[in-house]
C-alpha cells in the first residue's frame, strides 16, 4: 500500500506556495455560480468556424506534415507572422530567428526562470504580481521583491524601482505593462521610458510580458518598453486572449543569446510545441481579418467592464476603491478595511458568485481586503445579476 | 548593441550537456542524406483521413469547449482511455485520477525531475541511456550512475542496482524495459522481477518509461514493472510512436503523492497540454481499430530492422557486434575497436547517410565506438541503399 512508501520529493516544492487556482477552476466550473473568479476569455468570441476551416485546410494539404516530429523554435511561418505583426502593430524590428513558440506564454515563465534564476537570486515583481509568474518562478527559488505602484496607478514606483535594481542587483524584473493582471493597470509612457533608463546598462534583464497588449478598448496599442530597451528586454505573447486558449500558442521574443539558451530548456523540457495547431492558426491568421475580430472582442470586454465598474460605485459601501483598466480582462477592487476578502469568496460562492481573492497575488501577504474580478467570461446580464449577489455578500460582511 | 551587454545564466545551466540533436535534426532533414541518425515514426504510418476525420467531429460538436482554457491532468475522457487500455492490455488497474496529459511524454522526464531531484541526489540510468533523459534530468544537477547492461543485452546488471541503491540511496532509476532508446534492449522477465525485489521497499522510485511498449514485432505485450511495485513506480507513456508525434499527446500514471505534486509542477509549467489535439485524438481512439494499426505498423518497422540486421552481418567489417531488437524504433552497432563513430558521422554525411554516434548516451563518456541505427523512418530501399554507403564509410575508416 501506498501508506507504508516514503515519498522524498525536492527540497524547491517547499518554496512553492499552495496554488488557489485548482480550487477556483472547480468553484468557477459550477453551473449555479456566476464566476469573476477565472480568467477566461467568451468562448462565444472563439471563430470556431474559421479555425475549422484552416483545420481542414491543414489536414488537405500538409497532414502527414503537422502530425510529425518538428523542430524546437517552432513553426517558421508562424514565428515569421509574429515578426511581421511586430513591425506594422509596434514598428519593432524582430527576426523570427529570436522570436520561439511555447505551450502559452506560461511556459515561457518555467523556462526564462529555469535559465535565469539561481535559488537566491532577486527578481523584481510588481505588488499586486501576476499569480502565474510568482508559482512558476518559485521553483526556482528566487528572493521576490515586490515593486509598489506609483499612486494613480499608471505603474509601478520608478524610485522603488531604481533602489531595489541597485540594492539587490536582480536577474530579473518581471512586469506586465499592458492591462495587468491582477490589477488592470497599464504602465504611463513616461513611466516605460523611466524604467527602461533605470535599467540600461545594467545586468537585470527586463521580463515584459504583453498578453493583453492587443485587447486596449480603444484599440490603440502602447509603445513597448522593449523599443527603448531592446537588448535587455524579454517579451511575451500569446494567442490565448485574442484566438484560442485551448492551443497553447504563446511565444518568446528576446536577445539572441537568451533564445539559444531557452531553446536549450524548451527542448529539454517537451522537444517541441504542439505542430498541428501551430499550423492551423497560422493558415487561420492568413486567411483572417484578425485586426477586426480583435476589435469587436475588445468592444464587448469594455461594455462589460463598464457595467461592472458603474455597480461597483453605484451599490458597492462607501470607502471602496477600484483601478480603471483600459483594456483587458481584469479590474481590481480594494473593499472598504475589515473586511476579509477570503471571507467575500466563502460567503460568494454560497451566494452563487465567484471572486478572486486578492491576496495570493501580494508576495508579501498584503491585499487581505481586495479581490480580483474579471470581465471577459459572461454576459452583460450575468454580471448584473452576478454583481448584485456580490455587492449583498460584501455589504453582509460590513 | 548585444554584444554590449552581459547575460547572467543560472548556474544549473553548466550541468548541460551540449545538445547535439539540434544539429542531428538538421542533418536529418537535408535531401540527399538517408538518415538512420533521428527518431522519427514513419509518417506513412499516419491515419491522415481518419485524424482529419476526427478533428472534423471535434470543431462541430465541441468547438468552443476544445478552444477553451481546460484543467490541468487532461481531458477526462482521454485518461479514461488511457486507463482501461492499461487493463486491457496488461492487467494493470489503473485509476484515471492518477494519470495526467502531458505535451509527450518528454515533458515527464522534466517535471518529474523538478519534483524530485535536488542538486547532487543519485539518479540510475541505463548504460548506454536515453539522451532525452538526460538532458532534461540534468537541468536539475543529479549525480548520474550508469547501470552496465548484462551480458547477452536481456536488462540491466541486478548486482550492479543493488550495489547502487544501497550504497547511493538514489532517489530514482531512470529505464526503458521495452526495446530501449538507443540499443533496442528489453528486460526479461526475471531481470524485472528482480529489479522490482531490489527497488521494493527503499525510498527509490522507479521511473519506467514505456514510449515503445506497443511495438513489439510479435504484437505481445510485456509485462511492466510497476505490477509488481505499483506504489514505487511511475510509469510513462506516448502517441507519438503509435499514432502522431505532432500532436504532443504522452502521460504519466503515478502513486497518487507524486501526481499531486506533478499537478502542481505541470500547472505552473503551462497550465494544461492543447486541449484540441487530446480530443481530437479521444475521438480518434474511440473509433478506430487502433490495434490492428499498430500491429501493421509493427510489422513494418520489424521488416526494416531485419534487412538492416542482414545487411550488418554481411556488409560490415568482422568484429562488428549488434543488438537484436524485438521492437521498437531503434538497433545499436558497436564497430570494431579503433573506429570513432563521430567520424562515422561526419565521413556519413559526406556520403549521403546520417548515423547517431553512440557516446553522447554514455554518461561516463564511453561508446565511442557505436552508433544509433534507427529503422522505423525510411523505406526498404533506401534502408538498402543508405546501409551500403553505411558500409563503405566504416570499411574505410578501418
Amino acid at each position: 500500500m501506498s501508506g507504508s512508501v516514503s515519498y522524498r520529493f525536492s527540497q524547491r516544492l517547499s518554496h512553492v506556495p499552495a496554488s488557489f487556482l485548482g480550487e477556483l477552476f472547480r468553484v468557477s466550473s459550477q453551473p449555479d455560480v456566476i464566476s469573476f473568479a477565472g480568467g477566461l476569455p467568451d468562448a462565444n468570441r472563439f471563430d470556431v468556424e474559421g479555425i475549422r476551416s484552416a483545420s481542414e485546410e491543414v489536414f488537405a494539404q500538409e497532414g502527414k506534415t503537422a502530425l510529425q516530429y518538428s523542430t524546437t523554435d517552432g513553426y517558421l511561418p508562424l514565428r515569421t507572422y509574429i515578426a511581421s505583426r511586430y513591425r506594422s502593430r509596434l514598428g519593432l524590428n524582430a527576426d523570427p530567428e529570436d522570436i520561439q513558440i511555447v505551450n502559452g506564454s506560461q511556459q515561457c515563465l518555467d523556462l526564462v526562470a529555469k535559465i535565469l534564476v539561481d535559488p537566491g537570486d532577486h527578481v523584481l515583481i510588481e505588488r499586486p504580481g501576476y499569480l502565474g509568474a510568482i508559482e512558476a518562478f518559485s521553483y526556482y527559488e528566487p528572493v521576490f521583491d515586490p515593486v509598489q505602484a506609483l499612486d494613480g496607478l499608471i505603474g509601478p514606483d520608478p524610485d522603488s524601482v531604481r533602489g531595489l535594481v541597485t540594492d539587490n542587483s536582480p536577474v530579473l524584473w518581471y512586469g506586465i505593462p499592458n492591462s495587468q493582471n491582477p490589477s488592470g493597470m497599464t504602465w504611463s509612457p513616461g513611466i516605460r521610458r523611466e524604467i527602461a533608463d533605470i535599467l540600461d546598462g545594467t545586468d537585470t534583464l527586463l521580463y515584459e510580458d504583453d498578453a493583453f497588449g492587443e485587447l486596449f478598448f480603444d484599440g490603440r496599442p502602447r509603445e513597448p518598453v522593449k523599443k527603448s530597451l531592446p537588448h535587455q528586454t524579454i517579451m511575451t505573447g500569446s494567442f490565448s486572449k485574442t484566438i484560442s486558449p485551448g492551443l497553447r500558442c504563446g511565444w518568446i521574443w528576446a536577445p539572441h543569446p537568451v533564445i539559444e539558451e531557452f531553446n536549450r530548456a524548451k527542448q529539454a523540457a517537451d522537444l517541441h510545441s504542439n505542430l498541428l495547431s501551430q499550423m492551423i492558426l497560422t493558415r487561420y491568421l492568413e486567411t483572417t481579418d484578425i485586426d477586426r475580430r480583435i476589435w469587436e472582442t475588445a468592444r464587448v470586454y469594455e461594455e462589460r467592464c463598464h457595467l461592472m465598474e458603474e455597480i461597483i460605485d453605484d451599490r458597492f459601501p462607501a470607502g471602496t476603491h477600484r483601478t480603471s483598466p483600459e483594456g483587458g480582462m481584469f479590474l481590481m477592487v480594494t473593499l472598504p478595511s475589515g473586511i476579509d476578502s477570503m471571507d467575500v469568496f466563502r460567503q460568494g460562492v454560497s451566494n452563487g458568485v465567484a471572486v478572486m481573492p486578492g491576496s495570493p497575488f501580494y508576495i508579501d501577504r498584503g491585499g487581505g481586503n481586495t479581490i480580483r474580478l474579471n470581465f471577459s467570461t459572461v454576459d452583460l446580464n450575468l454580471i448584473t445579476e452576478g454583481m448584485e449577489r456580490l455587492s449583498q455578500v460584501i455589504k453582509s460582511l460590513k
